[in-house]
């Protein structure tokens, strides 16, 4: 399945922040067909560096999409049934508006001039697209991480968009240490002089910085155990400990490269913009009532949250469902048992295809029913 | 109690790599007396940037040492009945011989012609200062984290010279993510174009780097619950979210803080090296082995997590606890309840402090009794 990656464009977007944005563009695939009454649309939600290209074979790249074992025929999201999209996040650089587009106002990059923007405007920005494709209602909004924000923030800033949400490895704000790591990251990227204030995009990039920021976000990924299976303390082409600064062990040699890899396809500026978002994102709006934050919606929801990922550990998905049943929502809830850390919902699929496929199928029978 | 630290010089001292330094020097402190029989010294090892000033006040800074609540009198480390020796480990910065010390053969700082060094050799220029001080066997080296090592290293390594070894939150080797978090900040520093290879001695130091590895480090040292309960999601100075890239967070203010104070009391190529010491240390020397490291050791072990400790989690402290019941030694071991992650060592002393005194007070008995 090749797929190719479209756009859409609209004349402004008002941000919490009290900002416009004139005009902005929002990449995006579709994968399967919308049936004649668009019943069958499934928004996907991508996690902080994720881009549009969540299925199929990309048309420029020849790369399969990141979700790509939970997308297609006969697949967790299966394509035969359903109408999936997937879009690019507000604030991202893979194609939707965001601190490297060009302001129109000046003909340069916005940069640091780049409104901030929240959760809730890249959910305003997603539910925009959906209006402009005809779907009244979506059958599911799911994602990992920060997609799983996007996905509960679907089900209380527009309830009656939306008939069911899978929040997945993830918070409905964020603790102060996950708030600490994002701030390792940004500071890792201002700290390094290529940075530039954000005015890098006519020179070299801070890829020193950003390579740093990815390290720290791909430890944070892998659990504990899933590092030792992988990694262990194996030595990188040496035969014994070099004693020196060069590699020594092929977990060093692995964050290297991922750091590396990373700066070729992620603008630092995003980074810094997403972070923060993540950071600010509070479902409640700083109440910490999240009772009263549900109780507007009468989406189902599927929460999924796996046992070894630290990142986004499985208490904050219990206190989700705790809250859903106190008030007598429709909420299924699965903590599944994985050694990937926080990667599972994108490595350990099987049982959360499972999940998935069953709570789909339920929602797609009682929305024919209604 | 206002103390000094002192320095003891060493023609040279050979390395494990190989090479020798000539000559080296190492500054410590000691509290209490040393008894008529030298029986009664006790040696305290620092953890990664601690440094020869573990208790009373400094006669110079007026700061208090950084296990002043565990050592003087009546205390953990009771100065009214032993004579606690506390030194700068090799590679430091702070009066030992390391990277930033002149090279006697240049005039010229070491920085990276610094030789590699190893735990071992810490302990092996402890031992020197030990037979300085006229002192044939130490009755217990207590120390957490890399101050545990330390003292492990000293059972397998001197078994003759100490009865007793107090490892705390500590491990027998690094694990893959504990050797990617020091990989961070190593890779932090040398991203700071102001390392210079390392030349920066008579120049701008890599400030910028050194904090971004300490942020990494301090969010390493508590818990998420720590996290919590001090900073929970309180803003900084802000009635509303700010929406710029300013500080928003308690915690992001914190770490900042703690990042840039780093930076003025430390050397970031001691940073590198001592880091590396860590990560190559394993105390059966790569053959698993750890029966056999410890099967010529008679030393008594008292071995100290905790729990909520996640840089050093106590599976860790159990391996070695378990290996060393198999082969029938003298461990007692103690998981302690704690929220405050890996510092607990350093600051939820109530319990240690119990345990501590009473297997050092049987452990002198029982060199009284031999």
């Amino acid at each position: 399945m090749v797929v190719e990656t479209k756009s859409a464009q609209f004349d402004s977007i008002a941000l919490d922040s009290g900002a416009t944005l004139t005009p902005v563009e929002i990449a995006y695939e579709t994968y399967g067909n919308l049936n004649a009454d668009a019943s069958n649309a499934i928004l996907v939600t991508h996690a902080f560096t994720g881009d549009a290209h969540a299925a199929g074979i990309s048309h420029d790249a020849g790369k399969p999409g990141w979700w790509d074992n939970m997308i297609g025929p006969g697949k967790a999201f299966d394509t035969d049934r359903y109408f999936v999209i997937c879009s690019n996040v507000l604030g991202g650089c893979q194609g939707t508006t965001g601190p490297g587009s060009i302001n129109p106002a000046t003909g340069s990059p916005y940069a640091m001039t780049f409104p901030v923007i929240t959760i809730r405007d890249m959910v305003r920005l997603q539910r925009m697209l959906i209006d402009s494709l005809g779907i009244r209602r979506l059958l599911c909004v799911a994602g990992g991480s920060m997609g799983g924000m996007q996905a509960l923030e679907w089900a209380v800033s527009y309830p009656d968009r939306v008939l069911s949400t899978i929040p997945i490895a993830t918070t409905w704000r964020h603790s102060a240490q996950q708030i600490a790591f994002n701030e390792v990251g940004r500071q890792a990227i201002m700290a390094d002089p290529d940075w530039s204030d954000g005015d890098y995009y006519d020179k070299k990039p801070p890829a020193r910085g950003l390579s740093v920021a990815r390290m720290v976000g791909h430890i944070t990924y892998m659990s504990d155990e899933s590092m030792r299976e992988k990694f262990g303390r194996r030595l990188r082409e040496k035969e014994k400990f070099g004693f020196d600064f060069g590699v020594d062990f092929e977990v060093e040699s692995y964050l290297r490269y991922r750091g590396n890899q990373f700066v070729s396809r992620f603008d630092a500026n995003s980074y810094l913009y997403i972070t923060k978002a993540e950071d600010y994102f509070d479902l409640t709006n700083g109440t910490g009532k999240l009772a009263e934050a549900f109780r507007q919606s009468d989406t189902r929801f599927l929460v999924i949250s796996f046992t070894s990922d630290w990142l986004y550990p499985s208490y904050q998905s219990q206190e989700i469902v705790r809250v859903l049943r106190r008030i007598n929502g429709d909420v299924a809830y699965c903590d599944l048992q994985s050694n990937y850390g926080h990667d599972a919902f994108l490595v350990d699929i099987a049982e959360q295809t499972e999940l998935v496929k069953g709570f789909l199928a339920s929602t797609a029978r009682m929305a024919k029913a209604a």
